[in-house]
């Protein structure tokens, strides 16, 4: 038996799906619910606001009189295990099998919530539970949290915490422990460009605009023939890096060769360092493209009446979702593009925790003794999530660290977490609420 | 009764659909074939080729001695009458109102036919008919011809002549008769840009070529911002205008601003003159975008691994189908964009008959006899078509000349052909054909 093998083992076989609507989401509320209880976590609540799945709120006190109160964010939902063809195991059956643990959910995000347990019950075991400590675990991660946002403000007071351990996280391709201090921001929008009521014969082009060359056009000011991006003032809004973050980018690293062979890329490299792009240079991504005939064979002589495309920014600290479309929208409309309409804004804020502050100090520290293996230190994910919304609240750091490989296929089949890792994160939990307690 | 009603009456019945699998184009071919024995013409036949539907011959011997010979090129296929519900009358019935010829194929083609014949039939009963005249009346023109290159070697001696009379045409929105004298060239072409396996997380996207924004850059360079062709060696290869050519164009119009309202476009004529580009500007058309999430809401974070464009060039005398897709390939390559994959490349040349042509200003100074109101000559149609395989076995001029007037509604509901236009037409044939053999 493994630390919390009989927890993890109904946990995981609770099927709580939040994309499938069939699926086991109030009954794995409920079953946690009743877990903390159980454990005697004190104020376990099932917070709901109106937007989908509910969260689970518990409070494990400090066994020591102490300040420091850490909230600890996990999803108790997971995405689906489809195909199931491919899985060589029941997706929602525990399997350990030469030293890995298998199941739908295990790295991404319950194997995750259970290594925390399993660390902070031995630390109750010994009767030195030297942190206060608060669990949110939402239902709705993989729908990409909307609830989240309003959840966060409803119960503000009752989620004040000094430092939050954000979901996911472990090890990377060499075997280091990656920690991630945050977020590059996400903006969704879409460009729409039309003319005429429909689509037109091509023998008309010499004589009529064609909103799918103006969407080209258009989109072709927004960036150099090197693929840099050209918005006015667009980069100047940029937070320049202290002394203590530009180290932490000169040291990341990122196998650009691996990463191309591993999804076949056919084109080299943009940047001349990708560790350092990752985390720090913006991005402005086509997601997709859509206009006229898009059928088989040829373009049946067609003049399209209408063109649009989807597009997203990744932001990095000192860019605003709001600012950086309203650039976009100022970049198309210096150029003579006023009548492309732009819509669709969705966005998330960028985020890091200051690499400075004495408890991410610690967390590092700490994180260099349980993995002698080497930390990998990130300034932020390359991805976006909602952890600015958390800091938002209580002004407190957050990190990223968990339980993954480099292997884990956390959305895939066959997705699994090395026992070894495992118990490694739970003794880096140990190292680490002592530590925090003590600044 | 109208010249050759009767025949018009039973030819519209037959639903020479080519377009629906069951169709009766076979049962048309032999109704033709029996017509023309009937009307005792000589060589009747039913070409076929490897290809699609069957096309009928046949030749009528002129009744003075003569040299001339005339081809008349008409296709006995129909567009389907769909959507049924907006025909005010029954589609496949011969319906006369207010002075109106309706039904599918009235004008688009059978109507045209049957007034060529009446024409042929008034002149061979006054014992008058001064040319040799030849009909190919092909079965697959709504399928855009796939036949017709083979057919036309297959039977290049059975279609020689001296001047071809094509098929389409009709009085404009102001009145006036147009003649074509010409078609421009039509060349498909697609554009595909990869890399990866699949698609992405965009948050991948400050370090990997995105198929999307390489597409968008490589057409942009094909254009300038004003929307004009920047393909080097492109434009160079237009054969000048002669001097009578350039008094066609100069004395072309267009309503433009008819046009633009019309089709509801909302966006400027991006030319000067629009009479003159439609016949004489080559144009690149993006016929469709396509390219990673196309479906509602945001781009999903996606970045797409393929995107691809359809497109087509009008090109014009002096360009070809294989050079400019040549022109093509060498811009993107000289821009950088070897990796781009240029396929489905599909053509049609372009061709003007020589308005100097003495058979050529035989006809214009016909119809200008005939049609008081005016004559609209354009050097060439701004479609495509297979005018020039025609020219390319027997070298005769080719004008197109019709029933139609700017509301027959070709390929819609209640296609239509005013009765006064179709009397008028037959009265035109039956002063060309006489002006033809006078030369």
């Amino acid at each position: 038996m493994f630390p919390q093998e009989e927890f993890l083992t109904r946990y995981l076989a609770l099927q709580s799906v939040s994309l499938h609507a069939d699926n086991q989401i109030q009954e794995t509320a409920e079953f946690l619910r009743q877990h903390f209880e159980q454990i005697g976590a004190q104020n376990v609540q099932i917070l709901t606001t109106k937007v989908t799945n509910p969260a689970v709120y518990a409070e494990i006190p400090a066994q020591v009189p102490s300040t420091v109160t850490v909230l600890f964010y996990n999803h108790y939902d997971v995405q689906p295990a489809e195909p199931l063809d491919l899985w060589e195991s029941d997706p929602f059956t525990l399997t350990q099998k030469d030293g890995v643990l298998y199941g739908r959910g295990i790295n991404d995000d319950k194997g995750e919530l259970a290594a925390r347990l399993a660390a902070i019950q031995d630390l109750r075991d010994a009767g030195q539970l030297p942190v206060n400590v608060k669990f949110l675990i939402e239902g709705a991660e993989e729908q990409g949290s909307p609830n989240l946002p309003v959840l966060l403000d409803q119960y503000r007071d009752l989620l004040a915490a000094d430092f939050c351990i954000w979901e996911s996280g472990g090890k990377d391709e060499s075997g280091k422990m990656k920690v991630s201090l945050g977020v590059k921001g996400g903006v969704a929008f879409q460009l729409d460009v039309r003319n005429a009521d429909h689509d037109l014969h091509s023998s008309l082009a010499a004589i009529t605009v064609n909103p799918a060359w103006r969407l080209v056009q258009a989109l072709a000011t927004l960036k150099d023939a090197n693929d840099e991006i050209t918005i006015p003032g667009f980069l100047e809004e940029i937070t320049p890096l202290t002394a203590t973050q530009k180290q932490i980018v000169a040291d990341s690293e990122f196998d650009y060769d691996a990463y191309a062979q591993n999804v076949g890329l056919t084109h080299a490299a943009t940047v001349a360092d990708p560790a350092a792009a990752l985390v720090a240079k913006p991005s402005l991504t086509i997601n997709g493209l859509s206009s006229g005939y898009e059928g088989p064979g040829t373009g049946k002589m067609v003049l399209p009446h209408a063109a649009s495309a989807k597009l997203d920014l990744r932001i990095v600290p000192g860019q605003t979702v709001a600012h950086t479309v309203a650039l976009v929208r100022a970049a198309l409309d210096a150029n003579g593009y006023q009548d492309i309409v732009l819509s669709k804004v969705l966005g998330e804020p960028p985020f890091r925790s200051d690499p400075d502050h004495p408890l991410v100090q610690t967390a590092l520290a700490t994180a260099k003794q349980a993995y002698p293996e080497g930390v990998a230190v990130a300034l932020n994910s390359a991805g976006s999530g909602p952890m600015p919304y958390f800091y938002a609240i209580n002004h407190a750091p957050i990190i990223s660290v968990g339980v993954a490989n480099a292997n884990s296929a956390a959305h895939g089949p066959n997705e699994n977490v090395v026992l070894a890792d495992y118990m490694q994160f739970i003794t880096y939990l140990k190292l680490l609420l002592p530590a925090l307690a003590a600044k």
